[in-house]
């Protein structure tokens, strides 16, 4: 036991009229709903980055948060995962998420980093035998390093693609060993700092097949997991290939991967595309590529991704109908892909900032979890669309531009019309909020 | 002859010396560049819609403009053609656009909107013998009369649905009849206002089908100008389906349409989008859908689309060097989708802002054109790929991960970033603009 | 009676678990909140135009809805005000908003205009002594008819300057005699297209004289109600003068004005300029000129004004927060100044909209209250920056630089951050909201 | 002499046909623009911090710049300053700009920390003796130590306040002594990232109680220099004071320094806060408080503060036009507060960057000074509001609300709109550019 987190109590539920900062108030691990845990619909998980690798700078000032685990050795890098292991245990975390380089030291050379992560990965594996806290997903840190500055799969230069194949051939390997229900690729330097010194069209391609590889390797070694595409449209390069769920769609249809591949959707980043993260996760679903999420928020008034914790439920709540309407989670799960501010210091706040987190979607899960129960939404879709279950309608889906053109004539068709009824139903969805 | 644009002279070109505001600086059709009129690869287009139909309103105000063709009735249509030709002949233009409202008044039925139609295409069939300037493209409107509030091809109403099947296919027609050389859609209200009341999965199938019907009513009728896609991602809808290039490359794929469907691609719709101008160019062409432009400019500060005359040759350089590398247009042009301010009220306004526009262009042109026959920015571009040239480097893309990652180790690979040389290429540029 | 609202009962409150649409289920008049009346908090306006006097426009699209008293006559006026009065008693609306332009037809000349004011206005009066609802406040419309379209006090014309001065003083004459608590000041077109044609030095000067006149013409009349100025950045405009409350602050204090004139502050306005809603409001406060607000919400993802009803309730608990640390209102009110979406077409749908954005508001002021009640946020802000009660620390302020640095010198001081408990503070916001 | 800049020459004005990348194409020091030298219009200098201190890292990843001096010692400092002149000589740069911490190690403690202050600052002044570069401002670094992540003078803690006042008071007195010519402030974390902990009011209080200590100081020393605050709206803080510099001057009059105290303009700040860099300097200037500017360009795609190079001329040259109007510099100049872009490794790219810099600029003072010198722009302006010179319409700015309603009602004013003309405007400009 470290002494991090010493006096901070595990976190148990106590009902939403608690007034024990250390406690639940929404989230009810085994509180059933739409017949299942809400454990189960959550499958939340700690992102290692944010929470134990991360310290505090901004681009404007450097850390400031002090951990005893910061360092480059391998010692430390166990008593990081140790107060880890801590942290999953006070919130009871069913999951965590990794990069490797948050939790490694970074080697010497290739070699060197490779043992590096086998090692802590051995370490690892060996905690989650003796906690209940299991691997979501894995990932490999291709955008920190400098040999990644021009890109990873995308970089100019093949040896970097090279490096970067062995990358993330490790890191699946080791997520695989650890039982990761996932693999997530999030290309922040796959993309173009200008046009002029880009050849787009190349960048692309190998891109593509790049992740046509992954997947290969992926049914190769037996990995059941999905893999997973992190949509971004820019930050830190200012053109990112995978921009939104839209684009990656394309993407995987040009490469014959949409069967293969899936999104994990982060709210920050939908909304630095312009979208609202429930039109993302809704799209996904209709285009059969939903997967996962991360789960933070940004600020609106801010152009850069903040990653602050979630902590408005009844915006959240959308999301979440979006997710029950695409049928909830198979292998994703909840990631929070959120980090403390860097003037929230102590050890509670890595706590409390979770709690709060974990409470507001749980909170925006009962939400619409009731409204999804009800019925009523549905109907009112269902109503406002019901014109098209008429044979006629279909007909006209499957004959000719000219044979719709003729029925307008010869029906006289002049369409009325008809409310969209949007505050109604906005308040109908208050009445669950 | 109408009176309205009486006593302004045909403009000619003076060169950049020159003080006559009634004159071109830049623009010179006839002048030969990188082996074609300059007209020829500029193809200028004037917009029917914000040049002869809008009246000068804004969200906050009312009609500003005072012009003698404003009301409903055909005789009305005809004058504003009259006038039309007129600044064409003025401005020497080669092409122009129009959508089925800019140009006939609405008829009480759809039949009486049809005939109204089909009579303002005689009429304007009639003045292009007469006139040197052909049409670049047509379209329907089907976002302004309330029919189209809640969509056209994705309406909940599948009587919307046909309306708008026999409103393309009228406007498909006639510009074929008029020697159209493509034929445009823009979904402006094909998108949504709430997820809340809308079935996001139906109303991508019905306009996925409703763009392939268009594309089979094509051959049928044997037209053989381009399909084009204009993508906006937003207003009027709060989303559209159309978002970006990326998108509907997606679009396009999923419904088996690549080859068939182009985008026309508008400048201040892709800063709203979060773009700049030449990715989305570049973007199409790397992805074999580059079809034509819509010229503009927005404002950088303003979150709508401002649609203003661009008049930043060097901003518009870069765009024009996308597309003389994706090889000029072939159907496409340059159709100027910009308006003056409401506050520009007189007559010879609109024929400078369209001067200034089209000496801004050709501006951009020469740069673009001077700097791709110096083949300075292609070499250092060449040059930061070459390393992909290396058979090795090929070979790896074909292998697999494992080989690659083999590759690392066996060879101890540790790349060693270059210079991205970004400063250097923009001071490369800024000799040719 | 008209019948325009037929079969629409009055709105009653009958608690958060009731199902009828058409009842409040948080907003309760007559509920005692930190010792005044909920109405009295809240002091809810219908905004006349929005309501009674938009077609369902936008810059795409023409008039969606359908309403008997649209037109140009007095007797359709007439009509209009009585649909308003009954609206205002089928949700028991205490006050009222209008611009001139909203309620009277625009005359041939000022005059008629003005004969047409003053007989609407009476009309207004008789039915303010029969109904309950009052007048929150009157202006003036100067944006939308094409005289203002290069602006009203700052127009390079100053013979517009004359008609907004004539204008003005008929809507503050009106809105004297009908009781009016403020008078407001939109300055839409207050500001400039392009710097390129713009005398800024001298539009700010004619802007700032006109505001003095107003305030004396306030003086003389004895209206005792306060002059608002409501901040937006931009639209119609490319930049306004009154970007938002820190500018408007600056523009007071600079025309000696900063006692005499408050700030209206819109949601909506505040998100366009960059601000949070509660910023604007918190910031007017310390700066003594926090007046009333007009409430809506913004689309986060688009970049123009959608004046769409609030309905997130712990969003705007933040502003009502900040409200009610300011005292709350005196003359001001909660103006919703909010438009149904184009797509709303029925009657029902203008009900409903407000019975959503009165339980929204109401919902937010009941958690903000209940924060402010227990006193939690105010002691951990105290705790804060309780350093500064200490006598030193009010000494250095009063002292010289040299002072304070002297002391870090002679006391060793190196300042230890602590931790600013964020996400700590969001958690309790959240046990509240 | 260091060897880092081995090999590269001396840059000097070769004229715009030149292709030596080494050269200038249009910054020529001595040509005489309006009355005066290129050079002692545009006062360029270098930012110590970007070009010397910057480790090339962005938030998503660390240090890719390799620099020799790169270290803690004061050794590694005198080396920085021994590269940096050189690479003042070679850019034969009249001034140059510094914060403390670029140019000295942070010592163990204050006292440390102001001897390397004092140490490396005796150090530059026997350079500035041997070499033509003088310091056009310094300034303090009070965001970058995590002491300084609450804010300085807007701190809770008021140690961290006269830790604040010690800090500047050091860099004032070393600006003093090196001839600088301004003394800059930047309120990077002087602002707030959530009101829920922030007392607005009270640190708004301490921030202009600080500033006045600031002024009563530099008059006590006898520093001749101007007092410059340099607004941003954000970031680092979720919302800073300073925001822009209408903001600015509301807190300058609010304190009584709007006379003693002046702005330093940023083109990437002013976007960020929704202006055009020419708003800005146009505004200040009307508002007499413009200082000096920090030239760069922001991506209008990026949502943070790029610190491009400047790189469209065209662009430029309307901000240089506002400073032509206002009278060019007095003590400002043009800062380049610019970075490389983390890819551009190489010594040759920190040279050629501000080469493009100074010339994108140079083009850009001669394009704006040319129209001045004709007098065309100004004269149509006048034009517009020549009305203004009417003697009725002055005396209605001296008058009252009624009287210049009267007037309406008397004269039968119906004022009627002149065009705009902006786009013929906007051609006469680009007859310049």
């Amino acid at each position: 036991m470290t002494d991090f987190f010493k006096g901070i109590p595990a976190v148990k539920y106590e009902g939403p009229s608690s007034k024990n900062e250390f406690a639940f108030r929404h989230y009810n691990p085994d509180e059933v709903i739409l017949g299942k845990r809400m454990e189960d619909h959550l499958r939340f998980a700690v992102a290692y980055w944010h929470s134990f690798a991360w310290p505090g700078g901004d681009p404007f000032g450097g850390q400031t948060f002090d951990r005893p685990w910061f360092g480059d050795t391998m010692a430390l890098a166990k008593m990081k995962a140790d107060v880890a292991f801590e942290m999953f245990d006070i919130l009871g975390q069913p999951f965590y998420c990794f990069h490797d380089a948050d939790m490694r030291p970074e080697g010497a050379n290739f070699a060197e980093s490779l043992k590096n992560l086998n090692e802590i990965a051995d370490y690892l594996g060996e905690k989650q035998t003796k906690h209940k806290t299991k691997l979501l997903w894995g990932t490999a840190n291709l955008f920190s390093h400098r040999r990644w500055m021009s890109g990873a799969a995308t970089n100019p230069d093949p040896d970097v693609y090279a490096y970067a194949a062995a990358t993330v051939k490790a890191n699946m390997d080791v997520t695989h060993r650890l039982g990761g229900q996932n693999y997530v690729l999030w290309g922040g330097r796959e993309g173009y700092e200008t046009l002029l010194n880009t050849d787009l069209k190349a960048e692309r391609a190998h891109a593509g097949r790049f992740l046509q590889q992954v997947v290969e390797y992926k049914h190769k070694i037996g990995f059941n997991g999905a893999i997973l595409i992190e949509p971004k449209p820019q930050e830190p390069s200012k053109h990112q290939y995978d921009y939104d769920v839209a684009t990656v769609y394309g993407f995987l249809v040009e490469f014959g991967l949409e069967k293969e591949v899936q999104v994990n959707i982060e709210q920050g980043h939908a909304i630095l595309a312009g979208h609202s993260f429930e039109h993302e996760i809704g799209l996904a679903a209709a285009l059969g590529i939903f997967g996962s999420i991360d789960m933070n928020r940004n600020d609106y008034q801010s152009g850069w991704d903040t990653d602050q914790f979630p902590n408005n439920h009844a915006e959240k709540a959308v999301a979440f109908y979006e997710i029950l309407k695409a049928g909830g989670f198979t292998t994703g799960g909840v990631n929070f892909d959120a980090k403390i501010r860097r003037q929230s210091l102590d050890p509670e706040d890595l706590i409390l900032a979770h709690v709060g987190g974990m409470d507001t979607c749980a909170r925006a899960l009962k939400s619409a979890a009731a409204l999804m129960e009800s019925g009523e939404m549905e109907a009112a879709v269902k109503a406002r669309y019901a014109g098209w279950s008429d044979p006629k309608a279909q007909a006209m889906l499957k004959g000719s531009l000219e044979d719709a053109a003729a029925r307008v004539i010869a029906e006289k068709i002049e369409p009325q019309p008809k409310s969209g009824r949007q505050e109604r139903l906005e308040n109908l969805w208050n009445r669950y909020v």
